[in-house]
């Protein structure tokens, strides 16, 4: 997915958002605001906007010398959303169809993402996301390619949101490789953070190998970029990985909430829509599914 | 009023805006972004938005070559509200109190403001406006002001609202001054848009001398400067003006909505409320107002 113009005025509310979260004082943010339009001449309008979006941080974490700006939010949302697991454990557990529950649950937890939102009332939010219903539901295509697949690649995205991807690989026949980030962005899930959702107990941590607040396959290892391209299913959470992996030929299913105008076009869905979309670049057998 | 942190991004919406009434294509527009975007470095603080807004047009108007990218949906706008105003005229007239209900007229005319919102159903959103109550209204101090003026101003604001301003003059005892913006910047109201909404047959339309989206004292001709310090009344309409005279030792009422969320911040009301304010820094006996 390529960066529009309308992911300009969005990139200064992310250095407004994230120099409050930081503590810079006006001159500070004002001198980051600079810094980033002086950067817009080169800004490559062919790049995803979480690849341009990694300036933003790149220019805050140099004025602010703090590498990891979200250490204590990404901490406090993790303790919240463990709070919540028994509750919406059980309720996966107690639902007819516990898989599609856990699915649900899942793309509740994409709700947890101050790198487009500040203010929520977690608890609430939560509630109504599991009573929405799916814009794009592709869980029979889901249910048939997930009965095949040996090898599953998970791409996670926010922290906090891990207990709730946890809860979902509580519910999947296969053990699974769960994706984190390689250095910390925004508020995105590193090793750290996965582990202290307790992921390491029931999947395969790995790291993706790039600080991009998505999966932009040319800027990860090499290691990785064989490992997602031999996956057989990839499970990919959230706006960022969208964004990198949208035209990318590989079986993959977007779990993820569409917040932003831009993502929601792409998609060509209401903003706000939650959907789980078996990409229309999945390889050979995925097109009888759609 | 000064410019907050949280104007760039409107800053950059604006280009986005305008850019599309210009027909500008994706090139042009991200030029005009990455040119704004280096002038940040000499954005001041200081200075009001309206004032540090006037760079977007001045490079969008470099760009795309056109001095007055909004002249036909001025027209297209002037033409609305001469539609509307039998029927405004008439509700006016039947009120109980004529004065006021010209007052809430000309605010709802605020509303077509082209410069921070592109899509809305004219009459509808009127209506809608119609039924709003002020949130902050000073209507006894501005009857008593009223009752003793003998010489007062008229800060004009955009094309169309011209219209309802009118209505607005209509119920004066006092023949008005209507100040318009001396060059085409957005969609405000120039000296023809004045004319062809009416105005000359009841108000005396002059220029502010300058081109600012605002009533900006040191940036106007010093024949209006030395006009404006002399006013014993001075009606101010919109966003614009209020930020650039919010704080001006003038006797300034001020009619607008506040359309944005750094405006209503600054007036500490609602964002979107409506609003009749006598100046806090309202010279001599205003106070007693208050």
């Amino acid at each position: 997915m390529k960066t529009s113009l309308g992911c300009y005025p969005c990139f200064f509310t992310q250095i407004l958002k994230t120099s409050a979260v930081l503590g810079l004082d006006e001159d500070q943010t004002q001198a980051a605001m600079a810094r980033f339009g002086s950067w817009l001449a080169e800004l490559l309008l062919e790049a995803s906007p979480a690849a341009n979006g990694r300036q933003v941080y790149r220019i805050l974490s140099e004025i602010s010398g703090i590498e990891d700006p979200y250490r204590e939010i990404k901490d406090k949302c993790t303790q919240t959303a463990l709070k919540l697991y028994p509750e919406l454990k059980q309720r996966v557990r107690s639902a007819p169809d516990p898989l599609f529950e856990a699915i649900q649950v899942a793309v509740a937890g994409n709700l947890i993402d101050f790198g487009t939102m500040l203010d929520f009332d977690i608890k609430e939010d939560i509630e109504a996301i599991l009573r929405q219903e799916f814009f794009i539901n592709h869980y029979p295509a889901f249910q048939a390619h997930l009965a095949q697949a040996q090898d599953i690649l998970f791409l996670g995205d926010n922290a906090g949101e891990t207990v709730f991807d946890r809860i979902l690989f509580e519910e999947l026949p296969q053990r699974v490789q769960y994706v984190v980030r390689e250095k910390p962005i925004i508020n995105d899930a590193t090793f750290e953070d996965a582990v202290a959702a307790g992921i390491d107990g029931i999947a395969d941590i790995i790291s993706s190998g790039s600080d991009a607040p998505a999966t932009i396959i040319e800027l990860c290892s090499p290691e990785f970029q064989e490992r997602i391209r031999s996956a057989d299913l990839i499970i990919s959470k959230g706006q960022g990985n969208y964004e990198g992996l949208s035209e990318e030929s590989l079986p993959i299913f977007f779990l993820l909430k569409a917040k932003c105008t831009v993502v929601a076009e792409h998609l060509a869905v209401p903003q706000g829509s939650i959907i789980l979309l078996c990409s229309p670049h999945f390889p050979d057998i995925s097109t009888a599914y759609q």
